[in-house]
């Protein structure tokens, strides 16, 4: 299974060039994975408090395929990996929507995520929720 | 009729005192703008192509009640106001969802938008697609 | 005495209208602030750890006069205002600089700040060292 | 020659885990590249419209070594590689300034950019003033 996350391109995402400015795709992307735990109903807030592990990013790449314009209705398909017990990837694909079920890639994305105790900030094991969403998720 | 739009707080949003940055609610409060225009079939986009119309921001305002936390679910009432053939003001009441139905003001923010030529950047009169936006809006 | 920040306008701060996204000009003033405590040797992010205050914005207000253009090289002037001792307000004006000295008006905001406990989230006394800064920066 | 931008961590660049938020470093990294071309006296608005030509990205990375908090005082220094006549690369060193000259990098990142003509949004060579502007900062 893998999440769809589905939206418009904001005015506040765009920049003066008419397109949306690179490092906002990440964050779009970023939502998508928010959105993608929430439907998994897991709050990350509550599971760093429970858990004392927080999962920073420490990659992260986009390629951009496709002008994207303000208002364009996009849709982005977010697969994950497990690298180890201690990191996962997430792949993001961002089309366009188009009429007739047509859709247009415009670009896509990564995220890697390791898991840390945030008191020692040292690396430690995926919390049990997390290792079944990446499961379901896959 | 109002315009409502939901959706939870995202990371993105919040800053390293653990709540909402101030000026970001203006952002989500312009998204909520965003989409009931396009809930009410306005492309901004397509309308400036057409009217040589733009509707900048003059004023905004906003007023914080309560915290407003990463995850927080929100809910945006949104209503407009014509103050003249040129002029309108949106009036944003933003809310927690808590269960059953039960809703914590968290804050409330105002923009308001005057319709200028974009070449001249003289003030001329609202299209017509807005007048009825904001008569229904109301 | 008052603090003047000067910068150019960047890229991710404009958007498809080809000028300034209005929220984000109170992000600018709020960067300027935060430049203003810094050049007063303040850490806010100390400040919080010694003393337990936070100082959240309750109120803020925009007014644009003239577009804001991405590479404008502005400067913003802030003054300060105690209001009484658990609260004071922020005044902003932005200007372009032009050649000769000349410099045109673009727009002012405010933002309205109160001290609070993190802990409880009551009001509190602020810091002596934010009023000695208040002091010198009126 | 390296073109190095320093300035500090501002409070809306960070996110509730107390850290930069990922996909604001990039931003960062990207208003250094243009303070390093305003710093050459090259004007890319205005480049734009003298050539039609535009610089879009179409590729970015970033890479996180250490956490970056909120009023770390930071450098980057941006490195240059033309790829070909219509292409360059962009690298990005990101240190934290400690006492007596030490420096700790804390990321690196890197932004690919093409030359287009904005009309056919088709490659085209970069213009004379960005090949001087990429010899120099290489």
């Amino acid at each position: 299974m893998k999440y769809t996350f589905e939206r418009q391109i904001y005015l506040n995402e765009t920049d003066a060039a008419g397109v949306i400015y690179f490092a906002n795709l990440l964050t779009i992307c970023h939502q998508g994975y928010e959105e993608s735990l929430a439907h998994f109903s897991i709050n990350l807030n509550n599971l760093v408090k429970e858990t004392n592990c927080a999962l920073p990013i420490i990659h992260s790449e986009s390629d951009f395929l496709k002008p994207i314009f303000w208002q364009d209705q996009i849709l982005i398909i977010i697969e994950s990996h497990l690298i180890n017990e201690t990191e996962f990837e997430l792949n993001y694909s961002i089309f366009k929507e188009e009429e007739e079920e047509l859709k247009i890639k415009l670009a896509q994305a990564k995220t890697r995520h390791v898991c840390i105790n945030i008191n020692t900030r040292k690396r430690c094991q995926l919390p049990e929720k997390i290792l079944t969403w990446l499961l379901i998720n896959n």
